[in-house]
């Protein structure tokens, strides 16, 4: 059996390294001791019982490099056994995914060949290296102030007070070569290779790829009737009506259908069935020592009326100070507009007609800019908050940004389509907020991380070479070179703006079918940019064992609720439609709103009909419920039979 | 230790019997020799280890008795092995719930007095005697058409096919008095005994009468608000806006407010944390004898693709024909309505003005024998479309007959208040709906069985002295009597009526506010002789282990959610609101839509941010949920060790 890792490094390491742990270079001597000792201990004694060995880089002429980097690898037994420990499923001999035991390891699939992944084994290290727990040390050696009390995770503690500087998974230069040019190296229409990439990447990274292409390809059909559309009715824009319905009738469907696609990915890579572990406090969480009320160990303790003073005293003004700003920028953008359109009708020439996209141009540059500014301060005010959960955090930090991202990008487009009522007007901003913000997207996302990256590549690899002439040192230059990549810091900022794109795409396309197009053009070249980005620009991320997309889901289908109610109102507003109620708006109204309704109660009845999980998913998983049952009845059988007996006597 | 049942019969049975089982009197000898060892047989043989005694009642001049009445009891060993296979949840001695098993036994609180409740006792018995499955029996001995195949629950076939009559648990005399005295033989204003009456009946009836209970209470501010509103504006129909949008918060936070009460009353009864036993298919269920594919077992199969075409071929066009009728009964009900109109104008007296209220009266007893004669047809129909689970024909069953009765109750209602638009007639119509259905109620549901069952009770009393004189004989006595009572059919038509009562509130109360006054009243008299017809009328039912009540949580939630829409409609509608927009009624109408979409989308967020469960009960359900974990990773561990320890031998 093997792991499909190369030992390729055996004069520096004598295990497989899989992740480095990078100490502060001033840190004490004893506490890395302790550190190292604790990691290599045996599980009985309390420790990690992984491998680690230091790495020692040459020093240099103009600077010392830092001492305290270590690799961690792990034996193939230990390996399994965290297998268990963290849950993990994979497919038993009968076809169905189940919970892995080291004691039934031979009944599991391919045991034999590559049964865990590069990424699980990263995954299980990095699950022992945070449950290492503190015994009865009172602080780390040689640092009294960095208290500890028994049953702290060590690595959170080091993590929080500065003395770990990072830990992160490296790269397997022959398994990315190969994803590599799987996924984005070869032009071709096909599908991304998910399996692959949640091989490498985990289950979290391959449901954002999974996700994104399936939202591209559910926009196709939708590009395909803009087309015509845009060609042939440029400025009938009374003909929207149709598209409206297809985009309602769209944005529903292809929510409850990704559901059941996100079930089968999950299901196929074991997380579906997979039990939550019990969620730790998060790193930065910090209070008054205390008693945890459900587990009964000591840890701190914040007062939650405290935290809902912070959220209703700071945050929300905050949050509605920011909306107020943005409002505010909206109306200089409006100024902007009539004067540049003042300009064009004293005197209508080119120049002055390409003046008439610079107020949109701006404003679109602007919007990002908010955006940015606003995504740290959320950043920084829901850590303040102090949440003790990193579910919790997230939920609060997501809530805020997508508000105000919402209202940022969208606020305009709402007021010129329904207080202004200027379709024009409409069309042509949507056309340029949205072309603007994606080329400023690929470039800050993309391009620009690359290009500095490449920098940082050229001066490591020539600084390296002076050192070592010739020779290289495979490892040790990896190491070096992965240290000072970026963090990639989750799949939130693309989450967010797939979330944005669908909003120009389900809010307003029917007065302007070419931002469908525009959004496949752009995940298109997202996809590969995306996957470039992961491979090259930012460090390899630990896998994350995900069941779905989370509170996306909640997002996604919150913006297609507005879509319903904004498309009605486009609808009512088209003059196609009312032409048809020549006499009294209000029963265009009225009808328009009763419609409106309808379709929200279909919305939701369609939604609780269809069912998350596909059929035959469902079967499954009720089958290893029953197995679980059946065995469990028969255990206790059991025990009660032994204590019976040991009644009777 | 003992459990609260007095034997009082040890002439007929030497033991406490508590349940009753009535097979058929033609039955073969055979079949019941082999049942009756089946019951008694040992666990270990297959049997369910029962008592069981027959009952023979003394011949009578005109007919003979059946002689095919058993009783079955259990001894307390058997009991509490039941309790641990049902999965009862009991208090441990740190005050949290947990699961009962027979080896820590001596560690809950309260073991050694009335530990088992009566109802808890019967429904383990009940539960031992459904899963009493077959073994290698072709079919039920004498009865060589009865198939039966290797696990099929002997007692279910024998029901389906008509051998076994029925079987019920006895009432206990004592209990029932004491229960009954504190319940409502003494009248006071107190909250209902809800703990007794799980104790008697079992937590899906205490939970119906601690949301009767809620509901009530929850109208009180409500009618205390409608009574000067009634008595001051009478006539003055246009001062309901505030009565409105009172109605709209309140209907909001009652249900939110009652999901949390219902997990705490849930908690405390063992219920909430419970797991779910694996759901057999149901008694009626008939199919080609195939396998199931999750648990590998023989079982009938029938398949969906045939479910669904009578479900959608049969099912829907009847319902959609049925409320068709309902709508032409109503344009009938209108046309009366305009004849009794026109008398009265013609000759305006008191007779007349009596005959205004005839056509609303005619229509109300229309109504509910509507209802009452659509109730058994979904019934047959949901019973033909043969739904192999109980949950799915209970679902179906329920969305049939709540579709109907919410039209063929409200159509009316809406039809007045906004085709035509006439308050003074709504206001009328409503009160006489209202009033009347109430009345019919509560003759239908609680006066009428009671005179039949005081006849039957008289009848079987007169024959019990005339065969033994003086002498009593209680248990056969009881027994012949609740024999021959009829059976509780379960909560539906209670929760029925208060859903549509709740409709009537929720929806038109600011019409007529007496409304709520009046639901007070009735449920008022509901409670008393809801639990009257639960104590004498009925056989005692088996206890029902309920988390909460289930589908008329959503059934209630979407009833507020259609108030919401009403009543914007309603404030939309009124004169005073409109006399603010004198020039045009299209901007009135925006103003209420938007402030309609505010309140709904208002109404999500609420529900989405009340927690469901009470926090306390949330830290005690993870604190239940992570000792488990712990009890388990530290098994785990053991066997991993022991593994490990064979592996290197």
């Amino acid at each position: 059996m093997q792991l499909g890792l190369s030992v390729s490094d055996s004069d520096v390491s004598s295990f497989t390294p899989l992740v480095v742990l990078e100490l502060a270079d001033d840190t004490k001597a004893e506490a890395i001791t302790w550190l190292l000792n604790r990691i290599r201990d045996k599980q009985q004694n309390g420790g990690a019982e992984l491998l680690v060995n230091q790495l020692l880089f040459p020093a240099q002429d103009d600077q010392k490099p830092n001492p305290n980097v270590f690799v961690v690898g792990s034996t193939l037994q230990r390996l399994l056994n965290g297998a268990e420990d963290v849950g993990l499923f994979k497919e038993f001999q009968d076809g169905t995914m189940r919970g892995f035991t080291y004691a039934n390891r031979e009944s599991f699939n391919d045991f034999n060949e590559g049964f865990l992944s590069d990424a699980e084994c990263q995954y299980i290290i990095k699950h022992e290296l945070d449950t290492l727990r503190a015994k009865n040390e009172e602080h780390v050696p040689g640092y009294p102030k960095l208290k500890l009390y028994p049953g702290k995770s060590v690595v959170r503690r080091l993590q929080s007070k500065g003395v770990l500087n990072q830990y992160f998974p490296l790269h397997n230069k022959e398994d990315l070569k190969r994803l590599s040019f799987s996924w984005y190296k070869k032009f071709k229409l096909s599908f991304q290779p998910l399996d692959d990439i949640r091989h490498y990447f985990g289950e979290g990274l391959a449901l954002y790829f999974g996700f994104l292409e399936y939202f591209t390809f559910a926009l196709v059909p939708m590009a395909l009737i803009g087309i015509p559309y845009y060609l042939f009715d440029w400025e009938d824009y009374d003909k929207y009506v149709l598209f409206a319905v297809f985009n309602l009738v769209w944005s529903t469907v292809f929510l409850e259908v990704w559901k059941r696609c996100s079930a089968t990915l999950a299901y196929g890579w074991g997380t579906l069935s997979r039990k939550k572990a019990f969620e730790e406090p998060r790193a930065g969480f910090h209070g008054a020592l205390g008693f945890n009320p459900v587990t009964g160990r000591e840890e701190p303790v914040y007062p939650s009326s405290k935290r809902q003073l912070r959220i209703y005293l700071v945050s929300v003004p905050f949050v509605l100070l920011c909306l107020y700003l943005s409002f505010y920028v909206m109306m200089v953008y409006f100024d902007m507009e009539f004067w540049a359109i003042n300009i064009y009708n004293e005197d209508p020439s080119i120049a002055t007609s390409i003046l008439l996209f610079v107020p949109s141009i701006i404003y679109a540059v602007v919007i990002e800019i908010m955006n940015l500014l606003y995504r740290f301060a959320a950043e920084f005010l829901t850590d303040w908050e102090n949440h003790r959960l990193e579910s919790s955090f997230q939920n609060h930090l997501v809530l805020k940004v997508l508000v105000f991202n919402f209202v940022n990008c969208f606020a305009s487009l709402f007021y010129i389509a329904f207080v202004m009522q200027d379709m024009v007007l409409l069309r042509q901003s949507l056309a340029t907020l949205l072309i603007t913000s994606q080329i400023l997207n690929q470039v800050m996302e993309a391009f620009l991380p690359y290009w500095l990256q490449r920098r940082r590549n050229k001066k490591v690899h020539k600084r390296m070479r002076r050192l070592m002439g010739d020779k290289e040192l495979p490892l040790l230059g990896q190491v070096k070179l992965e240290t000072e990549m970026n963090t990639y810091l989750g799949t939130f900022d693309d989450y967010l703006e797939q979330f944005l794109l669908f909003g120009y795409v389900s809010l307003f396309s029917c007065v302007y079918p070419l931002a469908a197009v525009l959004v496949v053009l752009n995940n298109i070249t997202e996809v590969y940019s995306d996957a470039f980005k992961m491979c090259h620009v930012f460090k390899r991320p630990f896998s994350e064992p995900a069941t779905n997309i989370g509170v996306w889901q909640l997002a996604f289908e919150t913006m297609s609720i507005i879509a319903v109610v904004t498309n009605c109102a486009l609808i009512g507003l088209s003059p196609q439609v009312k032409a048809y109620f020549p006499e009294s708006d209000t029963q265009l109204i009225l009808i328009v709103v009763a419609i409106e309704h309808v379709l929200l109660a279909f919305k939701f009845i369609l939604a609780f009909v269809i069912p998350d999980v596909p059929k035959h998913i469902q079967v499954n998983l009720a089958k290893l419920e029953f197995d679980s049952l059946e065995a469990f009845k028969k255990r206790e059988y059991k025990t009660k039979k032994e204590a019976g007996s040991e009644d009777q006597t």
